[in-house]
This record gives C-alpha cells, sequence and structure tokens, in this order.
C-alpha cells in the first residue's frame, strides 16, 4: 500500500506576501514511480526568493506554476522506489522534486548527493544552486579583479554570502549589504567581509561612501529597489552590475521600481548584467569542484539556516525569506533527523 | 580693434526645459589669442540633448557648467588669427568652441574640416561625434550580427537615424521609434527601416510587438522612460541594450524614472551598457572612414537640419530637440551664408 502523500499546491496568484488563502495543502496516496520513473521520500525543501517570481503569470524564463500545481521547489530526498536504471531505493538525490512529501521523477535534472563530502543541506547551499550562482555570477558575469572592490547587496542570504567570500578570495576588497547588526558582524567576522553595511540602520548612502572610498567596480545584486539605486550612485569606471535577484520587489503590491540612477551606467561606462544559472550547465562540475576545494581547505564558510518543521509549515516558513530573518541558506527539513 | 563678440552664459540651473532666465546673453570685445593659441570665428553650433545634461550639478562624465560660463557647445568655425604653428588664419576647424561667436583655443580637440569631402554641417553630423557615437554605440557595445533585430528610439534624431542606418548596412532587422507620420515614413522610406513605430500615435507595445515578432536582440537607446520599458519587455534572449541617451528624462521635473522592467535583463540573460564616445578616441579615424565611405557610396544618408538663426536665437532653437522638432542633426548656423 503507497504512504500517504502531502503536497502544498498553489490556489491562486499572491498579490505581495503569498498568504495562506494562496495555497492548498493536500494528503492522497503517493504515486508509483512507471518504468524510468522513480519515487523519493523528500527530507530538506530549499527555499529561495525566485520561487516568489515562479508564482506570478508573467514572461519569465520558466513557465509559472500552474493554479492547482504543487509548488516547485528544489529539495534532497532518498529514492524509496525505483523503475529507473540509474537510480536504486536508498540513494540520496537532489532536484527539483517540488513542495510534497513524496514525489515521482525520470532522472532529469537530479545528482547523486554525496554526503562524504559534507552534510546534505550543503548540497543546497554552497554545493548546490546556491553556490553555482554564485560562483558563475560573481566570476563570469562580474569578472572582478584583486584589489576591485565589490559590493554584495543580500550578503547575508544564500546566494550572497558565497559571493562575497567568492571576491574576498579572489583578493577583492568585498562590502556587504544586510540587515540588522548581527548579520553585519558575521559577515566580517566570520566571512572576512572588509565592511558591512546595515541598511537597517539607515543612511546606507553615507555608509555606502565610508566603505567604497574608490566606488563600486562590481555589484552584485540580489534585492533591486532603493539600495540597487545607492549602488549604481557609487559605481566606479567601467563598472559591472550584476543582477542575480530582486527580493525587495518580489512582494511589492505596486508595479516594480526601476533604478532610476540607471544613467550612471552611462557616465561610468558601466553594464547591468542578468544571468541565470542555468545556463552554465556545461560547467556546473568545475563550479562545485572549485566550491568543494575552498569549503574543504576552510576558505570558505557555508552556513545553512535548517528549520526543522514538517511540510505543514512551509507556507510560514518561506516568509523568512521576505522578513530577512534567515542568514545563509533557508532550508525546511522535512525528517525527524539530519542526513 | 576687436570685433565684438557675444555669448551664451548659464545664468541658472535649469529645472526642466530651460528658461529664457536660465541664461544671459553677454556683448564684449573677443579676447585677443595669446602664444599657442588662435582664434576662431563660430560658422555652425552643434546642438545636442547631452547639453542639458551639463547644464546640471551633478556628477558626469563632465564636470558641469558653471553659472556664469559660456555654454559648452561644439561648433564648425573659421581661423580669424593665430599664434598656434598648427592652424592659419582661414583654416576651417572643428572642436568644443561654446555658444558664442568668436572662440579662442589651444587646439586642444580641435580637428581641421575638409569641405571637399562633404560640407561643414556634415562634418558635425555623420562625420563628426554624432556619426561616431552611433559608429561605436551600434557595433562595440550593441554588437548586432546579420539577421538580427535592432531596435532604435530617436530614430529621426542625429544619432539615432545614423545608428539605424549602420544596422541596415549590418544587415540586421532595424525598427525606428520615433514620433509623428513624417518621420517614420522619413526612416521607412528614405533611410531603409524595415519599420517604424509611431510614439505619439499611441499603443507603442502593440506597434512594438508587431514588428519585432522575433523580439529585440539590440536596443539602442536615445529616450529612455516609457519606451524603454515598453523595449524591455520584447528583449530577445542575450539582448544587448546599449544606453546613448535619455532625452525624455533630461527636462522632467520629477525625478528621473528607471526602467521598471530591468529584470527583464536576467529573464532575457540580457545586458544594459552604458557607453561614452570619447573612449573611443583613439579609433575615430577608423570610424570617420567608414562613415565617409558609406556616405560616399550613397549607403548612408547624412541629414542636418540647419537653423539659420543667429547666436540670439540659441535658447529658442535649442529647445526644439525636446520638443521633438528636428530630423536629423540640429545645427544653428551663425552665418549669412553655408560653408
Amino acid at each position: 500500500m503507497s504512504p500517504m502523500n502531502a503536497q502544498w499546491r498553489l490556489a491562486a496568484r499572491p498579490v505581495g506576501l503569498p498568504k495562506q488563502s494562496d495555497w492548498e495543502y493536500v494528503e492522497e496516496p503517493a504515486s508509483e514511480p512507471s518504468d524510468g520513473q522513480f519515487s523519493v521520500e523528500l527530507a530538506y525543501l530549499s527555499l529561495d526568493p525566485a520561487m516568489r517570481g515562479w508564482m506570478n503569470e508573467v514572461r519569465s524564463y520558466v513557465p509559472p506554476v500552474g493554479i492547482g500545481e504543487v509548488m516547485r521547489a528544489g529539495g534532497i530526498g532518498r529514492v524509496v522506489q525505483s523503475s529507473h536504471p540509474d537510480y536504486a531505493a536508498g540513494d540520496l538525490v537532489s532536484g527539483v522534486f517540488g513542495v510534497q512529501r513524496y514525489a515521482i521523477s525520470d532522472g532529469t535534472g537530479v545528482t547523486l548527493v554525496d554526503t562524504t563530502m559534507a552534510p546534505a543541506p550543503v548540497h543546497l547551499g554552497v554545493l548546490g544552486m546556491t553556490g553555482l550562482t554564485a560562483y558563475f555570477g560573481l566570476l563570469d558575469i562580474g569578472r572582478p579583479e584583486s584589489g576591485q572592490t565589490v559590493v554584495v547587496s543580500g550578503a547575508a542570504g544564500a546566494v550572497g554570502s558565497v559571493a562575497g567570500q567568492i571576491a574576498r578570495i579572489k583578493g577583492c576588497r568585498v562590502v556587504g549589504i544586510a540587515g540588522g547588526p548581527e548579520k553585519c558582524e558575521w559577515l566580517t567576522e566570520e566571512l572576512g567581509f572588509d565592511g558591512a553595511v546595515d541598511y537597517k540602520a539607515g543612511d546606507v548612502r553615507a555608509q555606502l561612501r565610508e566603505h567604497t572610498p574608490d566606488g563600486v567596480d562590481v555589484y552584485f545584486d540580489n534585492v533591486g529597489g532603493e539600495i540597487l539605486d545607492e549602488v549604481l550612485r557609487r559605481l566606479a569606471r567601467g563598472a559591472r552590475v550584476v543582477i542575480c535577484g530582486a527580493i525587495s520587489q518580489y512582494t511589492a503590491e505596486q508595479p516594480p521600481k526601476g533604478p532610476a540612477n540607471y544613467m550612471q551606467l552611462l557616465v561610468m561606462r558601466a553594464s547591468m548584467t542578468g544571468f541565470l544559472v542555468f545556463d552554465f550547465a556545461r560547467r556546473y562540475r568545475e563550479g562545485i569542484a572549485q566550491l568543494a576545494e575552498w569549503l574543504q581547505s576552510g576558505k570558505l564558510v557555508s552556513r545553512e539556516d535548517v528549520v526543522k518543521g514538517g511540510l505543514e509549515e512551509f507556507p510560514e516558513v518561506f516568509l523568512m525569506l521576505f522578513r530577512g530573518e534567515n542568514t545563509g541558506k533557508l532550508i525546511l527539513q522535512l525528517t525527524e533527523d539530519a542526513l
């Protein structure tokens, strides 16, 4: 007899922060894998700001999650039953399995997780899409050079904390923008950032000026909004602005605010470039190998904010991202014991 | 005895469109050139949207024009008196001589004008900074490939009309955005654009969709504002947005409006890059040679909107730019006869 599955399905297109009524919690027997498929019992869900974008009916890089569909999310789980030649019961796998207890997969986009290298949650963080996003976004799009000033917003978040550390490893002067003294202290004391701007402490402009006396050569932006505008005022000549995200705008109830100071791109002969980690798929192996080496040598600190909550609590835990309540990679742990 | 000079000096920092009281008209005897200098009697003034930016007290790529200083402007004139080894009385020269009848120069940034190649006004247009701006901005920053779709705003203006024609020469599908049926007809009938969007006719979104069925690979932007936002919605994957100007914002009395749809840069893995023609100074010779060849072979059409008005009319003629009243390069002719 099949175990009971539980799913969070999208019930309505949210306006602003997703409300409880935008979701539907459904329990039904788990499906059995057909030929060429396997079933997975999820242990960890990756909670990412990008998920909010997938809930909107707009042109984007992936189709929106349909009303009535299981919410899309990355995760790690254990194969429970397999009719797929490459996966066996007991394998630990990572993939886009959705916000549910049991998933069926044909192996598309699935990778095996090696916990001898690092605990499972790290494979959703530094050694997963999070780390790869920081790696390719910073190095390939931002192209920082040793001695240059790199500013990262959302710096205490999953991607930002890795991007800033990579910039530091590459010999840059790194300034993080984060909310609150604890996060800022974590950046400078634990992660080795050269400076931190606490946007909740006010006067971001003055703080930025103090920390970037020679201007900003690379800005890795996760937040958009007013902070993006303030950093544009500080661009150095030839600066590169990397657009990784815009979390300040994802739950805005008004139309998004564009960067009013974008003409600084002309004044400073600078560029603003968007990217998606998926375009670097052929180089994931290279990225993971380098990130793993930095992690093992202690150059790179990994931090996961693992919430042991059970699937029921997904809607509430998801909101932590938009309230700035997580430090490092936000993960919802569904199992009693860590893997 | 020195002839009388006349100058337009900046009297106040304008808000929005410059008013008469933002200027001061001053007549006084012309200065005599010292050693290493020469004096020029101006014949043509180049009127450019960028001049409006130079009137603001903001961080930019050149210092603002100071209150009480002669307004900065490019121009062409005849050397009248010279104590400079490289210039003799009678030489026709192009340079940043300011909005005045007589200028003193030490030769910095000055070039000789060869009217056997083309009449003098063309040397302020296609064969001057205007043409070079279009050439390097489109080719080096936009990097259009044959068969791609290039959209140009301010397409009937000085730089836009050249940028669009270069794109056409390079085998692109070219769509211009301009105001009014005459300008649009000029683009498609005279300049060989594949399509034209009349922003004054309304529903820019629908017009753009019709003319760019495969999206926009290169957008050469001279206007900013809502039109930039509409084109961002049409970007093709890997698109390049070239920021050449933002004339819709230069005379805005509110703070400038940023491109609200800038996150399409991420969705489409696109870039938005600002540039200044001055950075290509070492390649001006290459650019002029190519532009002259296209001009002489008839591939490139040059159009100057020469207003014979006298220096007194400068403030009024300058406003034509912001009212969209010029087609092609706007030039104020100060002399009775054309050169």
